[in-house]
């Protein structure tokens, strides 16, 4: 489970309450405030916050002193040109804030991001909850043969079963150490008074880089989809990418003109080098160009071939 | 005037609207929202959408689930806690947008701090309107003997009347050049078909420093308070530390437990030197230090005893 | 003239130096450090200091303990993995200073890019030398009357002689009247002892934008090579483009495999849209694609015709 | 050990190598530069380049032709002005890069400082090496029971040699197990040609957190300080502050006016709050305050009378 009682509770108290503001609301963004969305075993994201929406990047191009908007299909075309002309400036005028909870080693591969705000859970201050990622079994993957940092195949029977048995026996025997460690129960008493118990900030270094925490992170949306482009990837780790897939649907929600405009010319869109642009006009020219004779290497070939649907060498 | 009857009703209809939140809201910047707070002869201060507030920073803090605050008490103790340790991060957890109207050679001050978001109105796509700033007379400063970059006293007479003659005229003429070589009015027609106009990204160097431009400007409470640390103080120049004054008022309506604290820790605080603090140690203990005995040269003497309430050497 | 004699010779002095160093150097670039290349009419760009070549990209990358480099082949094709796969920290690991000579409109482009270091001289400090940009006669563009940021045809005869005579006159003019308001002559002495003289950080404000500044401008080859991205671009403004091709000459001898991949992933290349892509895999095919049928607006088709060497609708 | 006889082969190749420069260079650095300084049980730290020197902080406060120096005097009155006034860019225009081997605990207290560039060694690419830390016995420090996020006595006797054991006996196995779930050797040959090997992602994640990992870090020397301000304090993790005193030396030899100047206006300077102020004010004046007439807590009141070298309350 995610989360305890009290925290749904506090959750449930947060959603309660309405306001009234002079500030522009996104009804959509607004009915899932707050909630988490389930992500891997124990993780989740949720939206804590936002500022702004479509109409803000738009009066930001426009630095009107209205709210800027005319018609939605006015909006729409200027969303979509400064999108295409890498006018990214007026996409950092709307922002959001999530509350995250995640493995350690993905919180190792997301804190990359450095155009962001910040706060973890902190386990010098505090100690940490007995929760680690552990694969479903269709995801432990085999290191892939071809590529250095990919999978391969999903691991099957004997040797699934130990992995899987490891990888719980020593995050359980490593936090049950850790625990003895600090010598001290949730209520802040002690269990052994003979005993000291070491301090958290060292305690904390026996732990697996499975084990869970969580943070604020806070970014604007030009930040948020450069985040995205990166994470909802195909390259992308599996266990990054799942929480961008869960900030994927956030972002439809928020900002639908801004979301479709960043499928359109970031997420499906291609980018196509000198020597991969001379190859499209040869074909478009109707000539049948080989990997050989494309100048490309195999490689970039098979990629080439593969945005364009085509049999790779 | 700084703003026209469009604009004025722009905002009156922007202010008018009220829509329903489950973020938290600040009343009493609501009130003030997308207000002008005029700034110089034609300048202005506007906030036109933020989020967050004082708990937004306790809630950051505490990585918590609800709304995080307990009592404000404790809510208090713990921002002065944060502001004291210089542990910024919840501070970048609330994040506030302003539109600014200033002169150009502010903005170019302005525009020095880098962690902010800025959409500028653009003279290469739009023309600029007739504004420009002419000190008042008591701000006529002359250049100080003592200071290389500051101010001295006040010029008057002769040399007054010829120094805002020259600024008004010149200005009135360079702008009447910038129309005549763009050739365009207002609306878009023509005044002499005979010629084609000059590009708008040239003829707009032909503008002088103190004319007035626009911009939005967005950055997270951590950073507005470090360019107030620096712009509200009595060093910056007069021109921007009027509008750093301007948003001090903002921030008190908006984050009052913060603004607090950010009196008390840093714009009404001083940083005391190793050799500073060794001379206050000997003053504390009924010493009698003198400059020379100091091991402070003179100017460092006279900043110390300055802050010290006492008479320098 | 964009350099004084004493300029000069301070230069001179410098490029005579040599010292020994267990830092990788770049015998290419060494050979025209510190030396300005000329831009515009009295502007430069010089390289001050750098760190790091084409072999601190792959070190990087790699973590290594030596210089990280194998064989040159072998160097070329990861720098050009990296770049094709957006790998971009490894380029932040290489750094330069420049010193740049540039009318204030053009810095005031320049400085949009944040993720560098800047220092600019002081006006606020020092006095501004009489120094201004004139277009040249083929530079001196009218608005583009069909991209209302964009040039249009060269402005000929009495229109083109008007224009550049209000722009040298008003910039003396100004000039003259910045410099009377000062009352201060270059060595200090003041010409009118009955007058006090304007403070420098206001008489500033009476000069145009197209007076030259200077700054020490210093970012990392990641920084580097997205300002020239965007400012060596053909939609960039003819005034700062030429800074930018002048600094693609020195990336050019400072990291030749990175300025090679760069060109072949990033300024040579072009980015195909879902619907561009779409209309590609059509054309590949063998259909006969129009605008019409394809779902691009007339704008877009073209720019696609245009990258693809076709006929635009 | 912190090192193999291969590395210490490439880094004595490396610092053999001497070539010409018309850079500015500074001996001392160049007599460590490449060389490990050893910090804890298994990491280190060492310079592997860097760009200017003091020099380069007045050259570019001056935005001077040539070196900028005038008098060693002359410059170091400059440096102290710039640090105690904040004038942080010029401190922007010198860099160093560093590379580093460390916990993976204290890498994640380090990455929170964004202004920085960092290469990581990847984990998901390659294996990481068989090496964590185990705090030497005068480092095992109990819980402190005033500060929630500090140390307080050394732990002795059975409780210590428990925790150690703790700390060996689950890394040991954790590695261990890594290794197996990998089922690769180093040379790269499969040690059970039955079974696949997990991926190299995911095996990683159940490793402790301290075990080392390494990665190239660049940081400018205005970001280097704000780095070590905060991490060489007493208030610190020890583990992170024993690489933060490392690089203080490093940052002596490299710069030794800013150094100075550093410790003078940061280090060992205090920041005296409004209310702090008041109450030195009074003391000077001869008055007896005390703490409950001083307006300050009780916690602000010790902090402020440790800083004056005074019995607390």
């Amino acid at each position: 489970m995610a989360l305890t009682a009290q925290q749904l509770d506090d959750i449930s108290h947060a959603r309660g309450d309405r306001r009234e503001t002079r500030r522009p609301t996104v009804p959509a963004l607004e009915e899932v405030l707050f909630q988490p969305f389930n992500v891997l075993d124990h993780g989740f994201v949720r939206v804590v916050d936002y500022m702004g929406d479509d109409a803000a990047v738009v009066q930001a191009a426009r630095v009107s002193y209205g709210r800027g908007t005319k018609k939605v299909s006015e909006d729409r075309g200027l969303i979509r040109y400064l999108m295409r002309h890498h006018h990214t400036t007026p996409f950092e005028m709307a922002e959001i804030k999530f509350h995250v909870k995640l493995p350690i080693f993905v919180a190792r591969q997301w804190i990359r991001h450095r155009m962001a705000s910040i706060n973890e859970y902190s386990a010098r201050y505090s100690i940490l909850d007995k929760e680690f990622y552990i694969p479903e079994e269709d995801k432990l993957a085999a290191q892939s043969t071809s590529n250095r940092q990919g999978r391969g195949e999903i691991l099957v029977g004997e040797e699934a079963h130990k992995v899987l048995d490891i990888l719980r026996g020593d995050a359980e025997r490593t936090y049950e150490h850790y625990a003895w460690m600090l010598n001290e129960n949730d209520d802040g008493t002690v269990p052994d008074t003979q005993r000291q118990g070491l301090a958290r900030e060292l305690a904390r270094m026996n732990l697996t880089l499975n084990t869970y925490t969580q943070w604020y992170w806070k970014a604007d949306l030009h930040n948020l989809m450069h985040f995205l482009r990166l994470r909802a990837d195909r390259h992308a780790q599996h266990e990054i990418r799942v929480y961008a897939e869960a900030m994927m649907k956030i972002l439809e929600l928020w900002v639908p003109l801004t979301y479709e405009a960043f499928l359109e010319y970031r997420l499906d869109a291609i980018n196509l080098s000198r020597s991969g642009l001379a190859v499209v006009k040869r074909m478009i020219g109707g000539e049948k160009v080989t990997q050989t004779a494309s100048g490309l290497s195999v490689r970039e070939w098979n990629e080439l071939m593969s945005s364009l649907g085509l049999p790779s060498a």
